[in-house]
């Protein structure tokens, strides 16, 4: 049995007056979509059911491959690609990959035999420039659209929606050498991985623009803490006293070998992550990181997709989306 | 073009030896299962493509129905579930709900059209008592299997598996009252949440036998980190001296709070999280928290399922899983 519902608890959390949700429970035209949707969002977040006319119709279908849920940049793009689906009236079908799990050929074979209207794919094979591209050439041959995100593959011609890598290396390396830092390190991923490329040539190229006097030091790992504990033994061994890192899951391992070795955070080296995934901000010490665009790139890879599946040429090509540098407490001035 | 793969390197990953890695790569039946798996895990892991005769064949579709992304113990969730459906030759399709996004109804509907095998819902509207449950008659009326994971609902009769929410209050209280805190308070999500409910009477019941001079301080608030500032607001004024919370987010919010209040976690306040999330343990201060056997009800949760699909009667009933207290160093012994 669904509970009364209390219009003045709706428009608390929704930031509009009763009338307006109201007007939005009876389904009145007169409401700007936004705020409907901002009353729909707050008639879940406290819990009660939707009233029937509230309920979206099913669009159909859509195909969404993310490559694993344990970095929480994942999810959180996840969350933010199916919230920009749903609001079309899609219903997003979620392959998520891990090591030894489903692979991206498995779940694009289902989803295809289940009629998805279209894909998308987050930092999948796509991004791998030594993986086979075979499978999105068999889902173009059966006229299917499917768009990217991070990692735009130069044999495919699809549209990528990609955070701007070589925008984002040159913020870090900057914000540390107005700092005083100059024996900045590159804890990078794999470099099989497009992303991970970028990052490697902006960081080579910024150095040599801004520090030329100094070496490039960069190691290539796994993207785990892990290999960010590693990657920090082999940098601060190489004399490094800052360290940019491909993701925050590398950051935090970086930071877990500092502590370990008796170095403080940000004092002895500054730390720099990449994601600005969710809860960072709680990290010891908070993280300083560069922030993906998340919510730009995925409204955009929905819009575009949706059009594609509505027969509309794409000719957005290839978008760079500009991250930002967010500045909390893993960085400060070099020691002299 | 596939990379030309590296025995050592993949059986030092799996920490196997080059033989058996082979004896995988090329099909024999002489490896253990577990063996065979690590080994697949392991080529995932470092990006090799798995040859044709380790891909797995495909069982069917299983709905899997899980809240919403933000919180990282639904991914960390959701990647078990996935995981050991996959491991079964199943293909997970996952429907995601965020506040204003899909409805569990309409995922139903669109999984139902695509001949799903059978669903899991994780902390879905089964675990709201409050919710209408006609959607899980509609599925059993088709003959369609399903299980629930965290909230038992008292109407439905399908197997459930759920952390033991009064195993974990209580041993968050000894922990808290064998280092000196009375005045212990709860800041638990909404009451219409079955899990919720379970751990406010486990609560209750617990002060009354380990303190029973001191009043129960409960807070009923979302399960968000802004949820946890406000609760922490309300305890601390009540002459709290340890919070235990609902979730891990939660808990950040309580931390948030104590920190902007000039008191210092654990010394002013110990605070207890709970699900164990990844990465909790860097935040600041390193979360002590009760830890949800995620991969033991998620294991059993695919198990039980799989046997439904079979024909097989399933007689498990409603299950509780063990959670574990993890000590970091959120919690301290009372100052006095």
């Amino acid at each position: 049995m669904a509970r009364q519902i209390r219009l003045s608890d709706i428009a608390a959390q929704a930031g509009v007056s009763t009338a307006t949700v109201s007007r939005v429970l009876n389904g009145k035209d007169s409401v700007a979509p936004e705020t409907r949707q901002a009353v729909i969002a707050a008639l879940d977040l406290l819990g009660y059911e939707r009233p029937e006319r509230l309920r979206e119709r099913n669009g159909g279908l859509i195909g969404l491959i993310v490559p694993e849920l344990t970095n929480p940049i994942f999810p959180y793009l996840t969350q933010a690609i199916a919230s920009a689906m749903t609001l079309q009236g899609y219903t997003p079908l979620l392959g998520t990959q891990m090591a030894g799990g489903a692979t991206e050929d498995a779940y694009v074979d289902a989803m295809l035999n289940h009629q998805v209207a279209g894909f998308i794919f987050a930092s999948g094979l796509h991004a791998d420039s030594t993986a086979n591209i075979e499978r999105y050439e068999r889902i173009s041959a059966r006229n299917i659209p499917f768009v990217t995100i991070n990692g735009a593959h130069p044999a495919l011609s699809n549209p990528d929606f990609s955070t701007d890598a070589t925008s984002a290396i040159r913020q870090a390396i900057r914000h540390l050498a107005a700092l005083g830092h100059r024996q900045i390190g590159f804890a990078s991923g794999p470099l099989r991985f497009i992303p991970s490329r970028d990052k490697t040539e902006a960081y080579i190229e910024t150095m040599r623009q801004i520090l030329p006097n100094e070496k490039p030091r960069v190691v290539h790992t796994l993207y785990t803490v892990n290999g960010g504990q590693s990657a920090a033994a082999q940098l601060i061994t190489s004399g490094c006293t800052a360290i940019i890192c491909g993701s925050d899951i590398m950051a935090f391992g970086v930071i877990r070998h500092c502590k370990a070795a008796g170095l403080s955070v940000p004092h002895d080296v500054s730390v720099v992550g990449f994601d600005d995934s969710p809860f960072t901000g709680f990290a010891d010490p908070p993280l300083t990181t560069l922030r993906q665009p998340v919510k730009n790139m995925s409204e955009a890879a929905v819009t575009t997709l949706l059009a594609m599946i509505q027969g509309e040429p794409a000719h957005v090509g290839k978008m760079r989306f500009e991250p930002e540098l967010i500045v909390r407490e893993s960085t400060a001035v070099r020691r002299t």
